[in-house]
């Protein structure tokens, strides 16, 4: 018998059928003889619907307020679902965050979870109940309700997996599970069975939006076996695993991330002295902007390019800041390029896998593929190219180091 | 300085322009410099969107999780008026009926206040803020949500005003205040500047539905000075005295309440025996149907015929009832009648008021109005009488009793 915490989303709850369907899902689980705590977001549609009233409201609304107000969203869920559940015979009992207690501090509307007292659940469960809770919600020392941000659902059945000492984690999505790559790039992108902690962390911050990023940092920290799965087919998902995968035969690569969102900022004829390159990206950080890539080259002529990508519709803003840096540093000038895009290996066999970097450098350019700029990390590679060979260096690459399902069939979707 | 407890009813709170109303109206009072507690209902219409999903769920939804779930809406109304008062600098503070204290016993979905912490409410009304509870809901021990039934926002507001030591508790509410009559059906009816508890009591519990039973009995039994008034016209609404007006030329008569959704049920032939009344009354009782009035007569034969009267959607219900104790009693017949309807008129000057009856009946008969069945308790005088005459026997009496209102206008509505 195992205890299981199972996260559905808000499209997997996002109307009174799904969530039907997810009560019978439950069901087949519990009449296996597994104890199931049921994580749910609020419907698709409520957390925008509510944040609209508040926006009529003022601008900015209240953040203390802003949580009272959208926590209704997965208070609703909880009470349907246990709803669902009884009507189909099975004990069911819900808790708001605040009823567990979810204890966290007081930064609303991005609360960070400091304890979780499992007790009130585990009383449920040895009750034989079917305990359901409302994620990303919980509650501070004052008892002011708090909310975790959005996606916090995910951090709270991570959390809660954690807290109960539960044998897996399971994410329902409305994806089968975590891909080689975008299958809608590529078509015979494989689904991984399993992939790393590090490996998932690395692809979610590089835009494969399965599963939030805070929850797999938890899963890994407080070890926590953690599956994404779909809510509407029938599958094994993906395992995020804990371990390395210690097998040589691992291909090098678990996956080839990419995103679009991404433009170039270059300050060309900057003086070579030291500390410039702060001079140049510290205005843009004060300034809010997140900076992705860095990369300087030192010319021939002892002058400097510097070259850094935001996000695409920070970069007018950037833009500007980096005017008036290069005129104070008397730089020849500041350049934006919207039309980039980057495109990122990610695997933890790169660690023991020589020449991955010159393969791929070998890959793009026999598509013609000019690399703007290039970073690394020990489990990562990535090029910034002109967005318009996204797709192909993308197919390219997924295609070079073999990472395509040998069972795919074309135009079989 | 004052301390006022103001409830907004969900009408008033049904729209983001309304709710921005109230948060107008509520500035006005603190700037004349009264402490504030506002208790709201969730917007019109939530409650209903809300059962209607849970009803899809199942038939008889779980309380527990009703009361989960109907707990929101009022949730939404807390946070969204604390935006609009802040939207308009005026610091404001929500609580949800958990997060005051509001303790309750665990009847869910008809739960009884049994304790209010004002602590954290006084702290609030301190440092300046106007304070924002959540009306209709409330705790218990466990920490479980509770709710107080439908209109249960009028006694959250009254039980607070108790505890605070308010110096008035005003529910706003689509109706200008209590009149002599319903306005709809006597078009000069007049709006009542004050009334008794007692008087309230007779009147809502006869159908006049602007404040509910509960609150109204909460307010004489903790002496809070309450007051019905308008959220969409000024005027002084109506104060519910805690004390009976001593002055003598004060009217007999505070008004005219009238019932239409009630039948009249009637066996005949019944044998006059010892505890023939319980016999006939006791089936229709345990079936969970409520009986209103009831009347014996004893004829000339020594049979006796028993009417009384239930609510119109439960008597055919009652009548099949009927039927089988007709039956066992060897009783002639269980005849039923829906085209009935009760008219009564309330006042505590009755006490002291002789030939009020009598004047009553002289009018009914003046206007060849058939009386069916009389009950009379000391502050009120109900006649159950043929459903079509309703509005005559109410105008009738309304201007034979001098009730009208002397500035009235014919045709300025």
């Amino acid at each position: 018998m195992a205890l299981l915490v199972q996260k559905y989303g808000g499209t997997s709850v996002g109307s009174v059928e799904r969530i039907q369907a997810v009560a019978d899902k439950i069901i087949k689980f519990r009449e296996r003889g597994d104890d199931i705590v049921v994580v749910v977001s609020a419907m698709s549609g409520e957390t925008n619907r509510l944040t609209a009233m508040a926006m009529e409201m003022m601008e900015q609304p209240t953040p203390r307020e802003m949580d009272v107000l959208l926590s209704t969203g997965e208070q609703v869920t909880i009470a349907l679902l246990c709803m669902a559940l009884e009507a189909r015979g099975m004990g069911a009992h819900s808790f708001t965050g605040g009823q567990v207690r979810i204890l966290t501090d007081t930064s609303h509307m991005k609360a960070r979870i400091k304890e979780i007292d499992g007790t009130r659940i585990h009383a449920q469960l040895e009750q034989g109940n079917v305990v359901v809770v409302a994620g990303f919600q919980g509650v501070d020392e004052q008892g002011n309700i708090t909310t975790l941000g959005r996606g916090g659902s995910d951090t709270t059945a991570v959390a809660l997996a954690a807290a109960l000492e539960a044998d897996e984690c399971q994410i329902y999505t409305d994806v089968k599970g975590v891909y080689t790559t975008d299958p809608r790039v590529v078509p015979d992108a494989r689904l991984l069975t399993s992939i790393t902690c590090e490996e998932m962390l690395e692809l979610a911050s590089l835009g494969a939006k399965v599963l939030q990023i805070r929850s797999v940092e938890f899963a890994g920290k407080y070890k926590v076996p953690l599956r994404v799965l779909s809510s509407f087919e029938e599958g094994p998902g993906t395992l995020i695993s804990l371990e390395e995968e210690s097998d040589m035969e691992d291909p090098a690569i678990a996956g080839i991330a990419f995103e679009r969102d991404e433009a170039k900022l270059t300050v060309t004829g900057v003086p070579d002295i030291p500390g410039i390159a702060y001079k140049v990206i510290g205005p843009v950080s004060e300034a809010g902007i997140e900076v992705d890539v860095i990369v300087q080259n030192a010319a021939a002529d002892g002058s400097n390019d510097i070259s850094f990508t935001v996000k695409r519709g920070e970069s007018e803003k950037a833009k500007k800041i980096l005017e008036q840096v290069a005129t104070s540093l008397k730089a020849r000038e500041a350049v934006l390029d919207k039309k980039i895009c980057k495109v990122s290996l990610v695997g933890v066999g790169m660690r023991s896998h020589a020449g991955i970097a010159a393969k791929m450098f070998k890959c793009l350019a026999d598509e013609s593929i000019n690399i703007q700029i290039i970073t690394t990390s020990e489990i990562k590679i990535s090029v910034v190219i002109e967005e318009k060979y996204l797709e192909l260096a993308v197919r390219a690459l997924h295609a070079a180091f073999e990472l395509g399902d040998p069972d795919y069939i074309p135009n079989s979707n």
